[in-house]
């Protein structure tokens, strides 16, 4: 299976989830980017569909958003 | 582990996520509540801190709400 991608951006509610899905879905299958720090990865999670992080966009290209840390435009902002 | 609980009320998002979430965690892993049928449930579930659905309780408690498919209250209406 390939790797989901967790993108985050370092908030509370990001941390949280982070935990849970990592726990969840094993280390090994999720790469974490941290959106906020690695600015060049936003445009490509937006292209991926993400709107809010904490969010996950699986292996076959769906995005799950969870919970709600911040928007892209906080992010961007 | 103990199972995580995904509580859904048959919504296209539901179902969409319910796909998502049982490939990523295993179908063996997670148990699946439909809400709008099986209403006994919806205190349990509300009791677990779910606000939404679709959402996954995990095994440690935490509630994750994935997308946005229905609030609670739409469930109970």
């Amino acid at each position: 299976m390939s790797k989901s991608i967790f993108y985050h951006a370092g908030c509370p509610v990001c941390v949280s989830a982070e935990q849970d899905i990592v726990n969840l879905v094993g280390a090994e299958n999720v790469e974490v980017v941290h959106i906020g720090e690695d600015r060049s990865r936003i445009a490509e999670a937006e292209k991926a569909g993400v709107k809010s992080v904490p969010a996950l966009v699986t292996p076959n290209g769906n995005t799950l958003h969870i919970n709600f840390g911040a928007s892209m435009e906080d992010v961007k902002g």
